[in-house]
């Protein structure tokens, strides 16, 4: 998805521009700003955590109003989290310095900053660049606006596919950032669609919950939930379809859609997590109830001993055991079944000794998939993660 | 406590030995017994883990008979969990065999094992060595058994207290082992505590729930529970003392000294944590009650990210205000107040910019006391941890 010919697009009506305003070193991007022409449904998805940045109050009470937005405005670099009122202030000034550069009122503009916590964002420099950056609005700066918003990511991450509604082309196209928090005091996962496709307000928060629980609530790098993770959908209807709704025949095709690109971005974001070596898919099966499955995949997956097992290459099940056992999902031990890419590790809750060198190797490719059966009812639940490597310890010391 | 010039001594009417029986390499001791040589009252506490080696259940069952115990039979270098019916059966052979070496029925002794999760124990090797241990009981081998009962613990662990009950003095000695699962494969926290005191059962059983909710249930290495973990308590009565329950005069006195060296024996599992370069403390005050203060301390002290932040020593207080966040527990962000070692870091949520450079020396201390309060209620709750190192996933490959 990183690498088009030409450069990517953003759908009918929608562009954006990103800049410098130093809080990063010099010349390193931090800033940008992506509008739409027109008014559009928005829809979003914010962290749960007790612990919320200013400019996450603020995007979910704009939400809240369910009136069309128009804009996002995002720095890098600082997260402006544990800020307090002075933090509010700066995220209302920030939107209003990005709406004059997108022509729009500032209670049009979403805002989301990403970075250290504690320290307040320097609106002085922050105000000024985006005083500039309106002109420079451009229909091909994806990949720019992937990149001004990375804070370690190593590679940007954006993503976009079409679709027919109403028999006209409609499209979808995202940009994401996250990578756990590759360097000290860096934090959050954000994301951002825009799409031309008419869709009704209360449609489109539908489709973006079912996708976002679907895709960016699957993944986990190190299990710890940021202060700032924000997930946004525009949807400005320049693609001229009659509004879509569960009820259009053409609904399932767009949710499926908005759900595969929620996916690719959210894989995205565990490709890139820090100092991995390996990437995981924890697929449970045979569980309970959902709850129960999730439960147990996330247990698996966020184990600090699977996952430097799994650094290891090695198939050591026995922790996979383990950290099932102390998941709080019901199941009978003796019933648990464990697939190393295909290759049987567990039968019975036993070792399934088939093959032992079958299943070094099985365990010891660049991906795993890693399949648990619980044996104990029909719910599944699948994580998709990444291995804890002493690279990471170093990035994150 | 590990460095006495005589040797140290189990309680009276104690002894205990450590044998080879070759499931560790050549002379590494894998194998030991602890007798009383008469009936003692007996406790236990064993993981919660639904998924529990065959010597946990074994031992529940045992206690579940509240009949007198003798003896108490350890191997180490294989943990005899996910083996099954066959499984059972060793734990079983492993009994009887002690038991002979004991000089008391099988039903009267306990069986633990450590080590790696899925093989089989050679109880063709197990049985021969026990049948020639039963000579070698002395009074002064606690040290021995510890080293004995240790994986890749670092150091062995035990310890030993005093009192009078009765006007008569009483002994408790403990051995302890665990270091989270310092060698690929290896797992579990075993504890076994010997008193001369005579105590009630359903008393020592109470007293032993307490010592361990106040000692090894706080701490936490890496936050995966094991299959194996067992804390067991055998009280003799040869210190001829009036046997100890709540209404004796002796009873707080008894239990305050067993909380305490329960302590001591968790604090000493942690201060050998795999890789550990500091040991950290994370009390949490000031919360709504004592579930969310524990909630809140253990997010702490289990996050991957605070974790590699104290491994570089530094006061990245960002990264405790977002574990509380997703911890669960109630609280306004804005009335939060964090030490690190008495320097303040936060106020009311946001940086406390005291003094940075005091803050920073603060963090880069041996030992953090990490205090918290969460300024939401009155309840409170210790963790005792460590940080994460790059050595923790090189040992853990």
């Amino acid at each position: 998805m990183n690498a088009a010919s030409s450069p990517p697009r953003w759908p009918a009506g929608f562009r954006s521009v990103s800049g410098c305003c130093g809080i990063k070193a010099a010349d390193h991007a931090d800033l940008a700003l992506i509008a739409s022409d027109r008014p559009a449904s928005a829809a979003g998805v914010f962290t749960t955590n007790r612990v919320q940045a200013a400019p996450v109050t603020l995007c979910r009470e704009r939400l809240n109003r369910a009136a069309p937005m128009r804009a996002w405005v995002v720095n890098s670099g600082i997260a402006n989290a544990c800020t307090g009122a002075e933090g509010r202030e700066d995220a209302e000034c920030m939107a209003a310095a990005a709406a004059a550069a997108a022509g729009c009122t500032p209670e049009e503009v979403f805002v989301s900053s990403t970075g250290s916590i504690g320290p307040r964002l320097p609106v002085d420099k922050i105000v000024p660049a985006l005083s500039t950056l309106g002109e420079g609005l451009r229909e091909d700066a994806v990949r720019e606006t992937a990149q001004a918003i990375m804070t370690t990511d190593t590679r940007p991450k954006y993503g976009s596919c079409t679709l027919a509604v109403d028999g006209r082309p409609v499209t979808i196209t995202a940009v994401a950032k996250g990578a756990g928090m590759i360097e000290p005091d860096m934090a959050t996962m954000l994301a951002f669609f825009a799409t031309d496709a008419a869709v009704e307000p209360e449609a489109l928060n539908a489709a973006l919950r079912t996708a976002v629980d679907q895709s960016f609530n699957r993944i986990s790098v190190d299990g710890d939930r940021s202060t700032n993770d924000t997930v946004l959908l525009l949807a400005n209807g320049a693609a001229g379809n009659a509004p879509l709704r569960e009820t259009h025949g053409d609904w399932a095709a767009f949710a499926d859609r908005l759900e595969s690109l929620s996916l690719e971005m959210a894989k995205a974001i565990v490709g890139d997590g820090e100092g991995l070596s390996r990437t995981v898919t924890v697929a449970v099966t045979g569980a309970c109830s959902r709850t129960d499955a999730d439960r147990a995949a996330r247990a698996v997956a966020n184990s600090p001993l699977n996952k430097t097992a799994w650094a290891g290459g090695r198939p050591n099940w026995g922790r996979v055991m383990d950290a099932l056992g102390y998941s709080g999902a019901e199941f009978d031990p003796e019933r648990v079944t464990i697939d190393y890419n295909g290759c049987p590790a567990v039968r019975e809750g036993r070792a399934a000794l088939d093959d032992p060198d079958r299943l070094k190797r099985a365990a010891a490719a660049p991906h795993l998939d890693l399949s648990i059966d619980l044996g104990a009812g029909s719910a599944s639940a699948v994580i998709y993660t990444c291995d804890l490597t002493a690279e990471y310890v170093r990035i994150n010391l």
